[in-house]
């Protein structure tokens, strides 16, 4: 058996040596230094690279972190909520706000702000997504898929930060398969009313299905659970194929018997990741742990880079 | 300031006196008996009845609970996820079976065995519903909402303690939002492969709405959260009213910042609940604190019917 | 294996019904059943039957169901935390308020209150407790253990619904292991200033060694975790023998790695618990789990009785 | 309002620059940066630090941060569990190992494993620990305190890592009010079979209240709840004074009602923080915010040493 390693911590210390020093501890430390050197394998290897994002993540500052690692190429495949897109269409033109959780919502609502835990949003950023949204979404003779609009969308915004417009630049596809559960749902709507809109609910089956079976290796990365999470793994149910690594950032446990709190094995039962697949899960908050396991696998990514 | 009276358990006691006993105590217990009082009101008083219904609550047990509730007049618009849908159609002609959290997944895949916690179910039962699917789903020249094709599906199962079936007889609407993200999602996706089967992902928006606009007072019953709970919530947003009555069962808590946890004030900060509503939630494992809510609201409302 | 049975809920149904509908469903439904079973079987069979107890049970209103526990024969063995006593004692003479979570701390503070959740207590109730502390605490050439200590005060209260008197009446030790660690404490050395009041710390593990070697068969109900959890599984260590029966009604889960949410199975592999034990471990608010339990299982007692 | 400002992750960023970048965010990363402003605070001015340690801490990796802070002058006084102080003896000559949570637990008992979340330990190290605590647990005429017991101890360990050794070194008290509740009072009850050693359960408290008393300003960082957290904050009950900064690193929520998971505004209701203190609560595992609160406070401290 290997011995526990006592961390040990500096001053000026950076954040891979601080998960260097958390491999040989117990508890959630050990599954966060688990989780980089999964994703540096995950990054490094020839894996097709799935992502599935949920929970206000846009809202609390993690949007430029998404992006980015679409930019560069970590991200093949997003399966996300319509919130978080909501949001980051709200971030290319406006802004969030710093709140406090303990507030008086009441007081809130008469002074046109809406409260996400700790951070707020003004009205009059929503009344602005309206309009854009009424601006810009298509009229389209013929039905289209989800991710057809989510592309078309993407190239609407020129925001170079924004998470659609930067999938829309790399081509990478974004699944958002409860989309009518979002502003944009109830702008596409209104929309619809008076101009031809209509999307296939499930004509992005096919898409990411099609993924799915062309992938050689994959990997996914989980924020939170949801839907984002069951859609990226069911889509493997309907190929012979499963995912060989898999990361899961999540505050639900098991214990409650949902499937956000599900383990990654509990999928195996499923035949969505491998029985011989690597995989984790970091019990968290994913604000904390989610920068954390980009920054130190990224660093060793460039290590590898500078040697090689 | 009312003073807390310590609770009085006895053998032989009822739900509603286990309840009564609870009113004024402090946490969850008061939380709970709290519920009850507004499920009360919601059930006898003339409101309009949302349930949202989210986490793995038909493999766990609570199907016919759901169905008699909405066989009973209690449930007016149902909101729900796919997986609880398909687990209900799978209960109609097969079953799931009590398994054990702490398993052997790979071992359980060999055996044609998947795992919802400590429920399995068997391989065979999936294959059936697969069948079964391909054999009712319809062949539409119209393109179709996803409440019609729910109501379509109801009409197809013959036992009465489906939910589907339940709502189908009783004219209850069934949402669910992020349909494509089931087994009846990609069923319909194999289905449209050869038959023609257009779902419009933004119809049942409208008939949503509508039932808000048209509510003159309302109630919503929230188990767990995500879509369910969100789009519940969403559609009275472009409404000029808001939700007088809601109740909320989770396990998740408001310090993560994502919606499931999110407490129901935070939702008045949206105008999605009124700032004058009764509200409540319950934190804790819905396959309990569910239960003992409904049977203790009947109770409730059978002794207000007898006295009139 | 055996099928899941969907639950069913009436109007007017008793607790033990509830229970029984739960036997054959999933997560917490099942745990919750599952306890009641093997709590039905430490009440009617040969068991030293120990009762650890954490949490601010007394203030959230459990007091009377502990107490009449302990009046009837169902606990041999009370380990708590000194607040529990603290406010036991206080319950004797004064009350608890029902208050509101969301509370202005520093106006409270202003006001004379302490908050516990959702649970006031007025200073002039602590102002009494003190009194009546400083009245009652012994004045002792011998050094004490905290078991004597406890039955001393014990006998000075006269409430009979008190469960420091309960436990006096009946004979049953009370543990209280991080006794300091409380009001109790505090004013127990406030009184050692002018009298003579010396409690030996390690006194009380002679006589919680002695009971677990000297009991047949064992049981334990855990109600939270912490030191009282910790010090009952413990006190097993040092003899060849462990619990055979144990139940553990905790809001943790295994996941963060401490010992409040640490599995039963756990204790296993520490010898504290005897690898043919029945166990469970129900997740969730103990003020509404423990009720349950408690009222299922004492009506199956009462049929067994009844038949007998 | 201020804006949320997007984190932004790169490699080779430093765990100070981590921080900075999630000081605008929303939740647990704010929260994070919060504790960090706090603990630089703490450590920069003049205050009295109390440091009250609970959970398995010891066991999963962080000895040596204590140890460090310790020997640094970060902790004035230490309030913590029976448990990590026991780990921290068998540390200084023996080995706690790597482990998997999803273990056999009757399995490990055969082979002479006991099991903490996903760290073992080895009987043969409990063994050296008992022979050990024998031959160096003393044999006193006088009643002690328990802080004496542990400074006695302190002293007879080589170990420069140990915490126990630290403290004895640097002059720290170590608190430990649940001490019965640990192998170290089950030893140390042992030896008073034969040897004379009585510590009294109270004498600890007037030099911790005295502390309180003769501090002019005090911060207080909590990691976990349970003994360690309510022992420091009511020493400041019988004061006049009141906590001027604290941090709380948990696992556990306020819903439950119990003292660990209590937000740090509910101890100002009751007098233990001030009204005007600067506090924070960050929810997460302590594995991982605590090193991360520690590296970027050093960090910090360091820039405004090099500063002066």
């Amino acid at each position: 058996m290997y011995k526990v390693r006592q961390m040990e911590i500096e001053a000026g210390m950076s954040v891979e040596a601080l998960v260097d020093s958390m491999e040989h501890c117990g508890f959630g430390a050990r599954r966060l230094a688990e989780s980089v050197k999964i994703y540096e394998e995950m990054l490094s290897g020839e894996y097709t690279k799935f992502f599935a994002l949920s929970g206000a993540m846009v809202p609390a500052g993690l949007r430029n972190v998404v992006s980015d690692l679409i930019r560069n190429g970590h991200i093949d495949v997003l399966v996300t909520t319509g919130a978080n897109l909501v949001h980051d269409i709200i971030e290319s033109f406006g802004f969030h706000c710093l709140g406090v959780p303990e507030s008086n919502d009441a007081a809130l609502r008469a002074e046109g702000i809406s409260r996400i835990y700790d951070v707020f949003l003004r009205d009059e950023d929503f009344i602005q997504f309206e309009e854009l949204m009424q601006s810009i979404l298509p009229n389209k003779a013929e039905t289209i898929s989800g991710v057809e609009l989510m592309k078309y969308l993407g190239g609407q915004i020129s925001d170079r930060k924004s998470i659609l417009r930067s999938a829309y630049d790399m081509g990478v596809p974004v699944f958002c398969p409860a989309l009518p559960d979002s502003m944009i749902g109830l702008q596409a709507w209104l929309h619809s009313q008076s101009k031809r809109l209509i999307v296939d609910a499930f004509a992005d089956i096919k898409q990411i299905v099609d993924i799915c079976y062309e992938s050689s290796n994959s990997g996914v990365v989980i924020i939170g659970g949801g839907v984002p999470k069951n859609f990226t793994l069911q889509s493997m149910l309907v190929t012979p194929k499963s995912f060989d690594l898999a990361i899961q950032l999540t505050t639900d446990t098991p214990e409650n018997g949902g499937l956000s709190g599900a383990t990654l094995s509990e999928a195996i039962s499923w035949g969505k990741i491998s029985a011989e697949a690597k995989y984790v899960t970091v019990y968290g908050d994913a604000t904390i742990t989610f920068p954390v396991m980009v920054a130190a696998a990224l660093s060793r990514l460039d290590k590898r880079l500078s040697r090689s």
